[in-house]
């Protein structure tokens, strides 16, 4: 673990704009979000010459990772390892190089340019007026470079952390290694990180001074935050199903998440935010 | 409302390829997946000349609407309105005209092309090995080009529409209409639609014929799944919050969601799905 927090680089492109004061640069705050978020929207351009003006957004499992230093904590400099069953045109491109060099300058590192989101949403936050109105949430993005991982082992490496990132443990609970045929047909993409944000909005809402003064307003318009998390229900055995208990590993996973979140959620509702100057809502 | 369901076109760029059985493009699906998301996520490519390799991603509040035929249901051709406090860059982009025309070329409909995702997860999937994990979802593609709304009737219209997306009835409770400064500050989006998809995912795992009859793999690992789902909890009142009770419209919101996404999960998650030739996990 680093003594002093890193972060990520202010480049043009990963820089928040608007009420800054929400946004973090950190590395452990953006890859914790990163981390927790079960869908992962990826977005890229097609470079072939015949590609639609659109870039594309495909939903992908992923989770932050070193294959050098595994021990390596959630505040360090990591890869993103992404997996997803409807990944085959990222995966299909991503085996080209990069198509963003011109003549006089360094060559771009290789990969596909992508960009990663992850948003957490904790509220619904319920202001006199709708202009006030807004949500708790935490949201990272991610820019890099992807490639398509080829080393057998890394790419264990990867499947077994995504596998462990839906439920941990679940790897070693189930039928591996993966045989030959599982591991031909498993496509993972490592993602070089260039840099990134995070921005968090917590706390109740704010609302003008003229509105808050105003008694006709607050007499009538409840203000406040509905909180919002997402609950991992009572586990639904299927039809082939043999093992009569649901494992220990699975019952504590989904009790402790559940805990979790809920009170995070709750925790964003009632925080007194200390306001810095220019932040709206 | 129309006889028959509407589909999006299936253009080469918006058509899903892998495991397509799963796949829709009926309107109704489609729309009904992105109003229900509390968050969309727009991506977009920054068209000056000094812009990054990377498209970037803003998580955004959106909803489907038709300003000209407010009555328009679901499964009626439909607009995209999006409204987002990070959306400044995206909105300064979409002044300019599109750039993607070539010289032989028609010109390109006006805007910014975007592309937005929703995805919504239903439900963990633990089959007996991890390439056969899968989650239980709902998503939802669209592709179009993005304009700044001028009118300001439409853009009152779309914010009402926005703001009782997030609670049905909350912008007749609150203090409206818009103030001047209100109105000059908000920026809506409009997104003309060219095409989108819908991807869905329900039901048990499904493994490999060889480890459903091993018996010494189905003897150990637990199969089935964890229903997943959204939940809303308790109002928290807000420190100059002067109302005591929950109003009725937001108490009965919070209940009839909570009802609904859980009950939605768990039929997902027992759901019998027959299976089409080529569909795997």
């Amino acid at each position: 673990m680093p003594r002093t927090e890193l972060e990520y680089p202010k480049e043009p492109y990963g820089t928040v704009k608007r009420y800054s004061p929400r946004a973090s640069y950190a590395l452990r705050t953006i890859h914790t979000i990163i981390n927790t978020s079960p869908i992962l929207h990826v977005s890229f351009n097609d470079p072939s010459p015949s590609s639609s003006p659109f870039p594309t957004i495909l939903p992908m499992l992923g989770q932050m990772g070193s294959f050098a230093r595994p021990s390596a904590d959630e505040g360090d400099v990591l890869d993103l390892y992404l997996h997803g069953y409807v990944s085959s045109r990222l995966i299909n491109i991503s085996r080209q190089p990069s198509s963003s060099s011109t003549p006089d300058a360094p060559p771009p590192p290789p990969g596909l340019p992508v960009c990663i989101a992850a948003s957490h949403l904790d509220g619904l936050v319920l202001a006199l007026t709708p202009n006030a109105h807004s949500y708790n949430y935490r949201s990272a993005i991610l820019y890099g470079h992807a490639t398509l991982v080829s080393d057998p082992s890394e790419r264990l490496y990867a499947m077994q952390l995504i596998t462990d990132g839906v439920v941990p443990g679940r790897w070693a609970a189930t039928r591996v290694p993966p045989n030959k045929g599982e591991m031909a047909s498993t496509s993972v993409l490592k993602v070089r990180i260039a840099t990134g944000s995070a921005k968090i909005r917590q706390g109740p809402p704010g609302d003008d001074k003229g509105d808050k003064e105003d008694g006709e307003v607050t007499g009538r318009v409840w203000t406040g935050v509905v909180p919002v998390y997402q609950v991992l229900g009572e586990p639904v055995a299927g039809p082939y199903n043999e093992v009569k208990e649901v494992p220990g590993y699975l019952g504590e996973y989904v009790r402790e998440t559940n805990g979790m979140t809920r009170e995070a959620a709750f925790e964003a509702a009632k925080k007194v935010v200390v306001k810095k100057g220019g932040e709206g809502e």
